[in-house]
């Protein structure tokens, strides 16, 4: 056995609790190791010595070079301690904060066995229920859809069908999505996330002037109300994009700074660098985005009431955090508590790029974009780098990353805003597109569809993946549509959606199991032979045939 | 090279910041490979694709399986992302997010290099300074020495000099401790850790009835305000024992909910498993130590209250903190953050036996009883599990644990009130005890000696490690003294207490370099020949040859 591979953490994504008196345990050994059996010994932390239980591990998945063994275990003393014993050959190892040992002394384990020592309710990670069985629509405002057309629409750059340029205006508003919500509703969306609404003088937004004040190319308070009503009426969330990290250099605080430098009384809410000339930390380079300092309380004061603000008076169902990486755990930590008092069910997805474990342990975000997942998708679909069996290890090395409630809350994306379209990224193979947006759906938590995905809308890099939609298409049955309508229901089955995921490779088919389905994903190069049972959805499936680059969906 | 073995994690004890522009990095690999070089290539986060430095890693230590790399880097541009390279037999390989490649594309870094996004100063661990200077000097105040001798004796059932049992009082008071403040100056001490103090009925008053009054056995307020006015005259900090987790049966909040059931408004303050007859999560088995529910926030306040009344009236410099890993994280990220407004420099100590990094991020804890450390001098001095090599690699490993400033905050121990004394378990031999305590002075951190030590004073388990000091001997002269002097006079040298620890074997000998100064123990069984400089203090030591069971402090 490989001891230098075998890793295990208590009171991390090896060990965490589901509830006041259920615990995960993971184990990650190496992939080659001949295992014949792994258990978890576990007990009470005050009479391990005396009286131990054991549960068999299961070989849960693998990633590329790591296999990982899970057990829930349902305890009655929530102060448990642990050790692992592993069989190989018919020998037996015993796995504890000592490392791996052919003897154990339980006598002496309160020295080095592993705990969790008490499972406080305090810090469970608790799960936004709705988050398991949403389907997320991210809008980009100005570019989706222009409702109000009685507004002043000389801040209008650009022709709707116009490519658009950095600082382009297109006009889409917030009654443009209110319009479009029986469009939503149908497509199969329950869940919107909105780029950013308040006052700022970009298309974007990022750089925000008023928190408190809807833009008014947007529109109003009372749009952004008749939205949400109507929205909810439907049973569609709406996600409003938190920027906290910086602000626009227009806000009136720091046009105070630049106005009265150090005896501004807004001095400290900057991370100011130099006096004179005026130098300050920003969002990347752009000295039009100052950053906010959130080591000082009152900017963390400011920042909760705003979006504390939104939810009280709107009902907004969850904040997308922008640059959430950059923005102080301590911030995060308090902006938790106060928000999640006010509704417990607003939903806290960081823009978090890596491995964000250590913002999801319970007190801090629920969910991240899951970037990570977006760049396996494009490795296997776009780039060449994958072949299934790397996919699927990828996938599982994901999961891994993060416990289970956390994993059933990720944002699943495979482009928005930021990145080039996925459909560009695949050089227009809507096929591609479709067996990428079933990964989306099968794999733990909430897919995103970038808006015009539905279209199979392409686009480049920022601004170019920013176009406006086209309007002409909106009755248009296309397999991409089909598509999506399908996987909705399918997630809105709490069979499926709660069930366990498994992935794994065979013979260069890509398979993902959930509950009675199966996504079977063929981009190899030859037709591979289906054990199909019940047909769902397929793509290049011909007579038990799986094609090139086809899929299908069984139950 | 071997890929499954290498770890690394961004913000965690392989990445933290030490000040507000430097960051530390460690990365651990398999202690076989061949490595040439191991650098860090590090940027901007925004400009990482066009702008890179690097630096050159040095191998810190070693651990039983693993070798660990450390860089400190001094940053411009605090967002940082980086990916290590590696070169093995003059082949380069880059490890990032996505594992170990020969190739790494800097274009697509933004979805898998690591980062630090940003160091907040908000989030930065900061030292107790005074912790990295400290020589402890633990006191079971029953104990140690009766100062009052006017006082109502009757609650004194055994003679000073009797053996203990679980239940009896030998009379030890806080004015004995005052009385005794020049004894423990002249011995070195600078810290004193008392076990509790409060209104209680049992002898090590674990069981607290009342948090806010001095129990009457111990004396009073105006004893404790003499204590440590007297002690900080002398340099001499104090540091309480706070039983968070529970409290006595007899603390009037429980005997209200005894009284009135689920009509009492303490009801909440308790876990009640039971109502009818009364069943409750308990400390241990021990049904008069009922557990504190600190998931709710009264409770929370009323212990808060408490930690910081005996800050704001009487000073004193630290909690340790009893029974800390069953109290949620929730309550300890709150309770240090109001600890710490009105004493930043008190320091908190938590009593976790285990690996606690999850409690020592900077937001929880500053330090943790190094019982780990116990355990490895324990393999090395009394259990014949460890030899020289064995005992440089475990105490390695658990430097590698935490971060560099927790590191310089351990209170590291070789016994105390929960354990055997450290005498008795290597059968009453000094020369070990001696050897093992120059070991606790060399490590990081500070050491912590329990009451007695200096006379070599023995003790099976609880309650035979709780004794009553032999005052006849307050006089004596004796090697165990001259070693603790000799070693908290190198230890208030800033030259040794900050610089870096070296820890390795060599010819079965152990070795631990701090600046100029070397602690060399032969625990093997022959005599071996050492370089000697300037010997400061020796054991078995004869012309160049340290004898079986010997040490050497060498500058």
């Amino acid at each position: 056995m490989d001891e230098k591979v075998i890793l295990h953490y208590p009171e991390s994504k090896y060990c965490f609790a589901l509830n006041s008196n259920t615990l995960c345990l993971r184990l990650r050994i190496s992939k080659e190791d001949a295992i014949d059996k792994v258990e978890v010994v576990y007990g009470g932390k005050y009479t391990f010595a005396l009286e131990r239980k054991s549960a068999v591990m299961q070989r849960y998945c693998e990633d590329r070079l790591f296999a990982y063994y899970t057990v829930t275990l349902s305890l009655t003393d929530v102060r448990v301690v642990y050790i692992f014993k592993i069989t190989e050959n018919q020998k037996s190892y015993y796995f504890s904060e000592d490392g791996l040992t052919s003897q154990y002394d339980f006598e002496l384990s309160y020295y080095n066995c592993f705990q969790y020592a008490y499972i406080n309710s305090i810090d469970l990670i608790k799960p936004v229920e709705w988050m398991s069985t949403a389907t997320f629509y991210q809008i980009f405002v100005d570019r989706f859809h222009m409702g109000n057309k009685d507004k002043d629409k000389s801040y209008i750059t650009m022709k709707w069908e116009d490519l658009p340029t950095p600082k382009s205006f297109a006009g889409g508003d917030i009654k443009g999505i209110t319009e479009k919500l029986y469009y939503l509703k149908d497509l199969g969306v329950n869940a919107l996330y909105l780029t950013p609404i308040f006052s700022s003088i970009s298309n974007h937004k990022y750089d925000i002037k008023d928190y408190l004040e809807i833009d008014k190319q947007f529109g109003t308070k009372n749009d952004l109300q008749e939205l949400i009503t109507k929205a909810h009426n439907l049973g569609i969330r709406v996600v409003l994009d938190a920027v906290f990290n910086h602000c626009s250099d227009q806000l009136h605080q720091f046009q105070d700074v630049l106005e009265k430098g150090k005896k501004s009384q807004y001095y400290s809410w900057f991370i100011i660098t130099k006096d004179e000339p005026l130098e300050y930390e920003m969002f990347g380079a752009c000295a039009y985005m100052p950053k906010f300092n959130t080591s000082n309380p009152e900017v963390c004061e400011f920042l909760i009431n705003i979006a504390t603000y939104w939810i009280k008076e709107f009902d907004i169902d969850g904040w997308r955090l922008d640059v959430s990486d950059e923005i102080s755990h301590d911030f995060w930590r308090r902006f938790r508590k106060e928000v999640k008092a006010v509704k417990e069910e607003c939903v806290l997805i960081g823009e978090n790029w890596h491995d964000a474990n250590i913002y999801l342990q319970g007190d801090q975000f629920d969910s991240i974009m899951n970037y990570a997942f977006t760049k396996a998708c494009l490795d296997f679909y776009a780039f060449s780098k994958f072949n299934a069996e790397d996919f699927a290890c990828k996938l599982n090395e994901i999961l891994m990353r993060n416990p289970d409630q956390i994993n059933q809350m990720m944002l699943n994306l495979l482009d928005t805003h930021d990145t080039h379209r996925f459909m560009t990224r695949v050089n227009g193979n809507q096929d591609k597109l479709m067996s990428a947006l079933s990964v989306t759906y099968f794999f733990p938590g909430a897919p995103c569809i970038y808006y015009g995905t539905e279209n199979a809308m392409e686009g480049g890099y920022d601004p170019d993946c920013r176009r406006s939609i086209n309007w002409e298409l909106e009755n248009k049955k296309t397999l991409v549509k089909d598509l999506i309508q399908l996987l909705t229901k399918l997630k809105h089955q709490n069979e499926f959606s709660m069930s366990i995921v498994k992935i794994y490779a065979k013979e260069e088919l890509l398979i993902l199991e959930r509950g009675d389905y199966r996504l079977i994903i063929n981009e190899s190069k030859q037709a591979k032979k289906i054990d199909a049972t019940e047909v769902c959805f397929c793509n290049y499936y011909e007579e038990g045939k799986l094609l090139s680059g086809g899929f299908v969906i069984l139950k």
